[in-house]
């Protein structure tokens, strides 16, 4: 009965309370459940496929462009954390410290990593000797730590999984290419993988990673019009070369330092996914990235060849290389719709003694409920094509539900009555100061997002403070 | 120059110094590096790409068997980890504690996770209510954190990767099975894929994993005649579900304890793969895990039409699903071909004027040196077979080596005599008695390695004290 209790409540109506809906969908699509660790969570199957699938993909794009995968310590000590000022900055307030260790008090306190900026540095120092050692791209999947008071599944937990990329060039202008390229690889993946439409754009100073000299970011915007920042990829310059004294001797024999980046993706955009898609049936996966995309569903599967017909088109489907289940269960269908509406996969074939009879199966779509008779010898040649074009149509809705939410706002008191009253990005001139970042924060509670990379002049004059404008700026509130 | 200097320097003979041979080629084939975090390695891209291979591979074992994947908490409060008497007391003075996150003092401090039966349980007290949730059989990928006073790369270290399942089941027949089964896949695993020949066998209760009723073992025997333990499979019965509280009802509604079962295989295997394999001349690694499998080496490459021939090769290779790379670096030939063989590619492909000018190439396996000249428009067709020679071949050495060093021991002076001056498993008679298990280690140094599920009965008598005998057990030194 457990199995049962889980999923035939409803949940909360996305209207009524987003915030509680995200909680109901993530806990009954059994993607996470809290655990006694403090801020942290547990990844249950199903979230975890998700995670799986996610990673199997970007590594793909990671390593045809040559990245490479290593594995770093888990622990940072202490003044290898400290060599980079700004870096020491934004980081120690949140970590976690071992002060312990094989029944002895450690004489120098290790963090567990929040991220690994510092332990590549160290790598890099000593393997970085000529300018043929270069470029260096590495990577590591991990999970890394960083002390959150609230708890948010995906969004907002003490432990989190990832990717981070470290890479070290011999020139600036390198960098800056990679630093785009990776931004770009984030981009298309969640446009082609995720249906995920997303701007991308340069952080202001105030938002920036602590020790680089520019982040760039992927900014998605979720079904209640909040912003959610889904990968970034900074530009190091030479700061944590200087630090660390990574240098390399070039042609001349000379020595440089080198330039290096970094550029992460989080399971942070599992809750873009979630948030994005959803609805109030529950999860919404796009079929490229569903860890189960087809559910067969006999109907009256006691009478005689229903299971086996089913069987049939399950092992068809498989053939054809799709992704897929059947649900031969003892629940009543009805029950088992709901499931399979709720854990988000995104086709289901009915199939019963009278569609065995007429020789068609209904063909379900997740994201719009849509029904289609499909002859049972054309199911595995249509179902390709149907979840092709039901991950079109995912991207497209959430293109235009992004499209339309995006004002743009020429006054400050425009700008205030925007944010407090249509939800979405607000784009709006800024002259650069960090003073108008921090004024607009505070008497809206909205925060840059990103400056577009694509830059328009939509006004002369800042926003905030009406002295001439430098950039168009993103504006929302954000997760 | 770096790269150079990494590989040229000759390294210490196998024969001379095997703890330093092995150092040698752990760094100069590039798998790990040394961290500034003290007991912790870093896994190099070389290395990393041996273990990406290693989880693909076991990863599709498992879901095979219906092993779902999920992501646990790093770490576990005090209070769980102590829930369990024999485990806490088995892993307490191993462990790292965090007692400081956010910048505040924890109220209770947290182990970072040694292993994660407790965390298991903790979830599956949650989630397990019926017969109908049964079986529960998750899986992680992870590292996890031992303090370890002295570091050997891959054997010894701090930190180290690995994989825990983790399962429960209605029935104390159930929870054995799946343990034999997941010993099973280890050691098919391990002679199919690593080319490494095991002995499999049950652990004596003295070596039995902390908190487990019975505890599976496969032992491979290293070049030097020590052994290593190369993955367990444990049975806890019921001991954990007591200690948590961890029921479901049966079919009758009445409350029964889970039993549960645990497994994990770690990066520890690949010290095994260098030690079973390696030569003087640095890593042989069998090709089924290779993560590159052949390297095509142009010779006088400069001249007109070497490389354009050595790139189709390398293009038809790829097409034949050969994991293939080319060198064309500047370097000379001998050393392109001493760093492949240090690497322990598996095969070279020698491409040179005059043999584009004969229509063959020379073909050199890792293994064994042996030369082969094979019609270049015949490698596609002709090296996916040599691979698999290579393999079997590396397969039947070590199989031969196991069994050459396998000595049967009736007396207790030919025991000592034994481990002393012949490297190697001993097999004796025990009476089963703990006190004779620490006496033969007290005089010899060498531990019961497991008794093997094939019993034999080579004499009456426990070979140290004389007393009626019970098992037969390998004795070893071991890593």
């Amino acid at each position: 009965m457990a199995e049962k209790k889980k999923l035939v409540q409803a949940i909360t109506s996305m209207e009524e309370d987003f915030a509680q809906w995200y909680t109901d969908v993530v806990v009954k699509a059994e993607l996470v459940a809290y655990s006694t660790v403090k801020g942290c969570t547990i990844l249950k199957p199903a979230g975890y496929a998700i995670w799986e699938n996610i990673m199997h993909e970007l590594d793909k794009r990671f390593k045809a462009t040559g990245v490479e995968n290593v594995a770093m310590p888990l622990f940072i000590p202490e003044s290898l954390l400290q060599k980079e000022k700004d870096h020491v900055e934004g980081f120690a307030p949140e970590v976690a410290w071992v002060t312990m260790g094989g029944g002895e008090v450690l004489p120098e306190r290790l963090c567990v990593r929040p991220t690994s900026e510092t332990l590549f540095c160290d790598l890099y120092k000593d393997i970085i000797e000529s300018y043929r050692d270069l470029p260096k791209c590495y990577n590591q999947w991990c999970s890394v730590v960083r002390w959150e008071k609230t708890t948010r599944p995906f969004l907002r937990t003490t432990e989190f999984w990832w990717q981070e990329g470290h890479t070290a060039h011999a020139t600036a202008e390198e960098a800056e290419a990679r630093t785009v390229q990776m931004l770009n690889i984030y981009a298309d993946f969640c446009e082609e993988m995720l249906a995920i439409p997303v701007i991308k754009g340069q952080k202001t100073d105030k938002e920036k990673f602590a020790g680089a000299e520019s982040t760039y970011t992927i900014e998605a915007l979720m079904h209640d019009g909040k912003a959610l920042q889904s990968g970034t990829s900074h530009n190091f310059g030479d700061g944590f070369a200087r630090a660390f004294g990574i240098q390399y001797s070039d042609k001349d024999n000379k020595l440089q330092y080198v330039h290096q980046t970094s550029w992460g993706m989080s399971t942070r955009i599992i809750g873009a996914l979630i948030m994005v898609h959803g609805d109030d049936s529950g999860l919404v996966l796009p079929p490229r990235i569903a860890p189960t995309q087809v559910m067969v569903m006999p109907i009256a599967q006691h009478k005689p060849g229903v299971l086996e017909k089913a069987s049939e088109v399950r092992d068809a489907l498989a053939t054809a290389g799709v992704r897929v289940k059947m649900d031969d269960s003892e629940k009543n269908p009805g029950w088992k719709f709901s499931e399979q509406e709720m854990r988000g996969i995104p086709l289901r074939v009915e199939l019963g003694p009278k569609d065995i009879e007429a020789g068609t199966a209904v063909v379900v779509r997740r994201d719009n409920h849509e029904k289609t008779a499909v002859p049972i010898d054309e199911l595995a040649a249509r179902i390709p094509e149907i979840l092709e074009a039901e991950q079109q149509a995912m991207f497209d809705r959430a293109k235009a539900h992004l499209e339309s939410h995006i004002y743009d706002a020429l006054t400050y008191d425009e700008f205030k009555d925007t944010v407090a009253n249509k939800p979405g990005f607000v784009r709006a001139m800024w002259c650069g100061d960090l003073a108008c970042e921090l004024k607009i924060k505070e008497d809206t509670t909205a925060t840059s997002r990103c400056m577009p990379f694509r830059q328009e002049r939509i006004g002369e004059t800042c926003v905030c403070c009406g002295k001439p404008a430098k950039k168009l700026v993103y504006w929302g509130k954000a997760y």
